[in-house]
């Protein structure tokens, strides 16, 4: 039991002591989200919380439960609350679980924080939320506390994406349910991943505006934002390396100055 | 993929064509919440999760992604936030996610909803974001709605509990982290816990009334607030079997009358 | 008007007075709640309050207004809303009101505060209150204040419930407008209650779990949980005397060390 | 028991069947604040209970508990935070009460409810908290519910100011504490007003604008903002007449078109 | 540019320059609300701003842009939400606006700060707002603040009132759309008025107390609650200059002792 | 004055033709964020504001009063807010703005909305206003409004990108303060943009991370995230008529199916 990275399957005396140890604490945000046709609903809980464990075991780290519900789906990012399956939370709910996570770690003597977010829809309301909790810890208090957030996506590298998409990189906007996450689901998660069921009914092609309450009749009716195809385990192994290799840097550099 | 219980493990047809065919779905309310030297601090989510899961098994059932962090413990109940380890969220965050979820599920079509509680201080905040939602989806639509709320502790038969006490049951107030949750914990998860670490330093002997801000000097130094003692798998899976037979038969006498 | 124990009923000066003197303030929690066939709405706010002002009397102590409105009422512990009289307020009102009211107290000097609660469902937004308030006024600064929660029924000996129930104590779940509320309303607000107009369909027997929104049809139509039979004021003054005592002594240890 | 027009004093039978046959509620808004070295904390609360209790009697009505805790004092109208003694609630407390016992009021098929407001810093969130249970509620349900909003003063006929003030009226700002108030007090329990205890220190001379954080120094120490001379029980007992039957005229036109 | 009064015009090295040399900032708050068929929407915002504005060319201060969106309207104090054209905040949003916005100009060191308000309905929720401003900040840490809340209509001299009425001032209560405010119109923005459109169906004749949800019948039709006759750009710049020169001598008076 | 695209300088019976004659409605949502050393603070409101009232000329429309403040300017966007000038709004804050005045257009019967945004961290907290709207309306009832959510940038032409950026265009994400803003500046409020003050110290290099509570270092000093080189009054003009053509677009698409 007490090897695990896993903050939760700890009993509290080994978290104590990881936590003295100077442990960087690693929130995975994901949500409960289609992904299309292919693919299961906690793609966004698997991917964060997957790669924050690589990146724990690397760096004598902890790794939170998962926050498994996300920000409102959007259409042009994740299809939309109209999809079946997809499951919201408000904007403000989601703040508030970030804010009472951070003042409860910084409670508990966490200085070294790092989210994980595998849910762009949670990017804002997370900023929210750490901003809320460093008006309720108190701005003075707050400075031998360190933040890091991180989108999972933004980790990967040119030169990777140069791989994966020989043809050109659609844009990281289109990429919901489409070949990133599918390989590196592959790569985790095999059987969470049915590639026969994608419909490879995209790329959606999006008017440069939002509309409400109707839902824009674009998204396709797979869910799938851009292609599912060329998808593959060995590339979502390279993707999940980058994010591996990019987080590690990233918590030597800003918590270790190494 | 398509045969698992758990909602978020499926594709997003696979949850719409299950709830259009009128599962229950199955919410478990967890926390991340001390359990004890020698248990891990997700106690709280992997029980009500498990059974959850027995349950939609034999209901054909839906499992939604556990709510992984609990409302304030309190030290009479579960130690309190004093204890390293325990992570908390205000009633209000908690009130909200109950309510968001609820409103989605029934956007989503679901009219069957099971709230399984592990966690004792979590009965208020959910009653409240049951009511709350209710609210927001108006009563007069709810109608078709019915959400049953269930802690897991109250599905266990007084014959059981004189098995497993044969010398007197304690009471449930006690019972944290003690030999209910122990022996459920040792026949789910056995390698998240270590009888060895226990200290037997309980049980508590609680005075009849609450002080703040400071915690009352009566909870142990364990975190156990009972006894751990007698602890095993086989009453684990005793008591499982109740809350799984007891909850069996609730979901198929209130919803669908047999 | 200067010897009133009631806070309210003293002009500014006096209650200056009282607090630099280190005089307890005791804030009665109540509800509108019915109360059976027999009894008035205000059961909840009558006990607290003259309890309360009874141990103020003996420790030189000042009583708060009650809060007259309590959280949502619960089918199993006061019936429910769905009960003609019952006026809820939701949790979040409650909390902000004891929140608010304790920072206030803080703001004025008192250092000293006991609430002394009448109605189950308000133990939890209570706490939440109390929590709100010590982040409110900050948990360093909160160190000289010392908040005490008391459920008043907590304070009952266990010789007394023996006394006053030969045949065996039912349990607190169910002693909603029973024997033990009535006989203390007869003891002190005896116009307040007509015996004869109880109906005594009781006692409820509730299955172990909660329905939304449909209330359960467990509830007697009475109101009664449990019955009033043999309830007197001679038991109520029993009865009485222990939450008095009891809190007296919790009053003298807590805040007094004697 | 049942003759009473408070609402807490009735078994719930009883306030079914006055609200069945029409009955208009009363709801008095006070507040817990200085009034002066001569006058009790509870000022607020009781004349419009009183008052209401009066109009009740009158019209078949019922007088709901008073929510004793009151908006934010302010300087200028009731001495401010400052003053020993004074509780306040934030505004946004005292909204979500009015608006949760609008709301249940509503849900008890109450359609006649009179709010009648003794303490002038609760007119604003008391008319916020009106407007949210319209929210709450749905303006086009809430057709056939009507709300009368009254502050007693406002009853008080020309006339009676005249012969009150036969040197000219100073005018409804400058009143906190002061002849009305006192006088009304006096009329109803004269055991909460000390007159020998006045200082007459005022009436105060406010500069036309506010200032914060700290209080402005114009305040009079006695917390009398006006003056209390030639108060009398007389007086108070003319002032009472003109808000009871002000009120009965209004309650007639309004609800019952007589 | 970097001449301007006007915050949000200057570059921020500018506003930062300001700010260091104890310029007083000023904040506007306005409201979109009917104000007559003869008199544009912004009379609220355009009154306080051009006040605010020719104070801080003599006080060397700066105007922030003014809160164009004000509280709730009532009937008697603006014609009230039923209305065409009038759009309303509620109190709580207003509120925080004026919270965040103060907490804001306290992080960038301003230390002197005056709300200039023009619409009546806005003075709770302002109060409100600066309480909560002073909670966030610490009212210790508070201590070098000053914040002045001026409602510009308090500015008036009397003698200027003896003045545009010569027959007598009707009370600042029915001046919403009527002589004052259209005449300070017609000398600021004489564009936006037009007299021949004014219906001179006032006064309005208001009954002593609220009703909701119907608004009260007897407003006007027209939206003006007085009267317009006798407006006059001359009469407008008598009343500017008496708002100026006001709030001049306060600034002169509590910020800079002289 | 009849004759102003301007919502707010128009007397009420005149907004009431145009909205009952189908206008659309315009809603700028900006900034009061700083925008380098040489241009002045408001340039998020006077962009959108600007290019609505172009807009609202074309389609005969209506332009209402921005919303001067925005939500948290982040580092990476808008220079973040330890910037000196920036004055921030909480999320929670900006959606209530949003979701109120939605809620009132709604009521006022204006059924076509174009939020019109300047300001990148506005993006999401106007989604959360918008659903929080909707659900305050009712989704069924929603039906016959139509909300669109512009972003002004989301607007420009490729073409016209690649005319501006001869030499490449550096991306949406580092444009704040640089070329684009600043010639649109130019193009319409010249006296409020001085480019000899612009130090050009960008473009700003920023890591793939936020870091918090500290600001990044990496923010060039100005504030300008990009360049400014090159700006012109010219090429703001190309980009105005950009923005201008495509929301007439979209507008005629939209609601009139043309």
């Amino acid at each position: 039991m007490s090897h695990s990275v896993f903050y939760a399957e700890l009993p509290w005396p080994e978290t104590e002591r990881r936590v003295r140890a100077g442990a960087p604490v690693f929130l995975p945000l994901g949500a409960t989200e289609q992904h299309g046709r292919h693919m299961a609903l906690n793609t966004d809980v698997v991917l964060p919380t997957s790669i924050a464990a690589r990146v724990a075991r690397r760096v004598d780290g902890l790794v939170l439960p998962a926050v498994a519900y996300g920000n409102r789906s959007q259409p042009k990012t994740g299809g939309g609350p109209s999809f079946p399956g997809t499951l919201n939370l408000a904007a403000n709910t989601f703040s508030f679980i970030v804010r009472d996570l951070i003042c409860e770690l910084y409670r508990q003597n966490v200085r070294r924080v790092v989210t994980v977010n595998g849910h762009y829809e949670n990017v804002w309301p997370t900023i929210e939320g750490i901003e809320l909790a460093l008006d309720a810890i108190g701005r003075d208090r707050a400075q031998g506390l360190k933040i890091i957030r991180i989108d999972h996506w933004d980790m990967i590298r040119k030169s990777t994406l140069e791989r994966v998409f020989p043809s050109g990189y659609p844009g990281i906007e289109l990429e919901h349910a489409s070949v990133l996450e599918t390989s590196m689901m592959l790569a985790l998660r095999p059987e969470l991943v049915d590639l026969k069921q994608a419909l490879n009914d995209g790329p959606a092609c999006f008017l440069p505006y939002d509309r409400y309450p109707e839902p824009p009749p674009e998204v396709p009716m797979s869910g799938v934002l851009s292609l599912t195809e060329g998808s593959s385990a060995e590339k979502g192994e390279w993707l999940l390396r980058d994010c591996e290799d990019g987080i590690v840097d990233i918590v030597n550099r800003e918590f270790f100055a190494r």
